[in-house]
């Protein structure tokens, strides 16, 4: 079943939603919970009424709104979040909202039933820009987050994620566990620059890579840069240097889709005469698989170790984060390649970098998403783009793989 | 000719001095020009005035008191500074004054006349650390620099050096060019760790390296660190620890006395998850030869440019600071370590890594140092420190070179 999508009005929400907390040199600024939020939230549920969907809300602010499919069916979940970060762009979470929105209303303009109802939702703080952590309100909803335990979370400003809903009446009366999909869609912005770089049309997500982020400090012996020989230094400074390159070679030596990052870098004194007393730098490490995660971890560990004895140092390390690789439905995946092959749009499978709401429905129902090519690469950034083609395609795969799997009510008479 | 020398008064002066700007955890603030300098200036200019010398103060502050000689020639000039870093020790250019004093003393309790006259000094603003550039008051009197430029030099806290001068009262009337030494002579405590390391009493400092210092700026591309490929990147950061690994590569293949420092590391945006935009570093390199320093220069300068090239990045780089290096004077050299061999102190011939008064005679006179050792090489700190005996062997070895340099008077009737 193939339906036609509304590319314009599908731009013209995205423009719409894009002017509430719009910054000056474009982009735009939602941070969750906001007063900016609250209004993107009053138009998005506007625009959930004016096609008379059922809409609901939860106690962390979750909401979805749903189109009765044929049977009493759970229903198959499109969705995303529109809160942003501090500089955020037009698209990364608004598109799988309001694609999914258009899915329903094209469905409904083109007089269709399905089995399954159909829903849209958006999740409360997936950014974590005002609140950590992030994927807030998809994890309390699925019950990887403790409700009271978020509730309590204090933001960026000192406000409690409570006071906050409170305070812009996001706070719904359905339970944690409301919402129950048969199966979960999410649409997004790649937010890399894959698909761009290969000119592919469609990114195929088999899941979500394992995050580990490490912080290294290292302590060292602060002495002149003139007067102390290279034999006697203890040099903070150098071992964080051999750290960030071990990084690069740990990437390079276990090859994609092994990434290494060193983000933060920071020498004290900081002055040009002395050699470093005190290093700190982080590293992040991704792979979609634990095993070889854990590997990349270990090695770095223990040269990270070997560096700071060699160099007469001493070095603690902490876990700022670390999240296990998640691996979306196989079936679900396939199913997305599929109508990708059928809508005649070039595709390929790849893991997400980043996290996303979906990861927090894969362990209770079969979840998967759509990549669409980032201009560029950039995202959380004002500058994030991706063209209306992109974007429409996107939704018409969304739209094709929902009713797929929703299941299409035949009109009575009609034939198989 | 020997003389004794009395560690109890050296001691004491030195404590005294240091009990002006004392810090409360130890050490001393006796920035340039400022009331505890001042107060330092009055105190040490007293110690003058109760021997009888004959004190002298030119047109940047620049201080010394004469011992007349037998005859009417140029003087034999002791000296350093009594000026400290924010943070400074009780050592640091004030064992060179209070030593040279101390010589001129215990001279005169030996009824001993010189044929030249000796002279200790104090110059204004060697450290630099209120206004740049350091050596200030011995480079405008030794002609390096421009006293009208320098009297216009603005300080950290916005006041010129022609206001700080006459706002302590401490701009004399001697011109610029008044003290013209037959000899230079500084007793300095090392700074580094050399001589305590090897158990060494005596450094014979042979000259002063030739420093180099560079910044870099590399301009990359932020990235997100979970979506973005390792091939795509634009890596800043990934440069500038390439720069620091190969400024230290070059201090080992070059080997001593090469050093290389990299003392200030900075990225940006400095987020955990985001592939560094910007870094900036800063390497000081240091060697007592310049063509050796010129190649460790070219090789840093052509590997950074080849760093960033591959990474797709943008580099600059600007001198901060360049200073050939400086030879001491051979004969003088000599005879420092000649003396320490008659004293029976171990010593062994070395450059100074730090930048000293002594240089900037080393053009207009026979100049050069004595180092003694510093615990832990700990300078510029509070905790600087060289134990009683080593700054005795230090001020006894300066007696020894500074009689025979300057020519001892025999009395009438005596045989040579």
């Amino acid at each position: 079943m193939r339906i036609e999508i509304n590319t314009e009005r599908l731009l013209a929400r995205i423009e719409a939603l894009g002017r509430i907390g719009a910054l000056p040199g474009g982009g735009c600024k939602r941070l969750a919970l906001s007063a900016e939020d609250a209004a993107g939230r009053a138009l998005v549920t506007g625009w959930f009424c004016d096609l008379e969907l059922d809409v609901h809300t939860d106690v962390i602010g979750n909401c979805w709104a749903i189109r009765s499919g044929h049977k009493d069916l759970p229903p198959l979940v499109m969705g995303s979040h529109i809160d942003t970060v501090a500089t955020g762009g037009l698209y990364d979470g608004v598109l799988g909202v309001l694609g999914g929105l258009e899915v329903i209303e094209s469905v409904i303009d083109a007089v269709i039933e399905t089995e399954h109802p159909l829903a849209v939702a958006f999740f409360t703080n997936e950014e974590g820009a005002r609140f950590a952590p992030d994927m807030m309100g998809s994890g309390v909803s699925q019950g990887a987050l403790d409700l009271e335990e978020m509730l309590a979370k204090v933001g960026i400003d000192g406000v409690s994620v409570a006071d906050a809903l409170d305070g812009i009446g996001a706070r719904g009366r359905e339970p944690v566990s409301a919402l129950a999909p048969c199966a979960y869609l999410e649409l997004h912005i790649e937010q890399g620059p894959v698909l761009e770089a290969e000119g592919t049309e469609i990114g195929v997500v088999t899941g979500v890579q394992g995050i580990s982020w490490t912080e290294f400090a290292i302590a060292g012996r602060s002495a002149h840069a003139g007067t102390t020989p290279m034999a006697l230094r203890q040099d903070a400074g150098a071992v964080a240097a051999g750290i960030a390159i071990e990084a690069r070679a740990i990437a390079r030596d276990f090859g994609s889709p092994q990434v290494a990052t060193v983000g933060r870098m920071r020498f004290a004194p900081d002055i040009v005469n002395v050699v470093p007393e005190e290093a700190v730098l982080t590293v992040d490490l991704r792979h979609t698989d634990d095993a070889v995660l854990q590997a990349a971890e270990t090695r770095l560990f223990d040269t990270a170790e070997a560096l700071a004895s060699d160099e007469g140092c001493t070095i603690t390390r902490r876990s700022l984060a670390r999240f296990e690789p998640v691996s979306f439905d196989p079936d679900l995946v396939g199913q997305i390649a599929e109508g990708a092959k059928r809508l005649g749009l070039s595709h390929r499978r790849m893991p997400s970098g980043a996290g996303h709401d979906a990861q927090m429905f894969a362990p209770n129902c079969p979840a998967a998403m759509i990549f669409v090519p980032s201009k560029d690469g950039i995202s959380h950034n004002i500058h994030e783009y991706t063209a209306p083609h992109d974007l429409a395609n996107g939704v018409r795969l969304l739209a094709e793989v929902a009713l797929a799997r929703a299941g299409v009510v035949k009109p009575e008479g009609q034939t198989a």
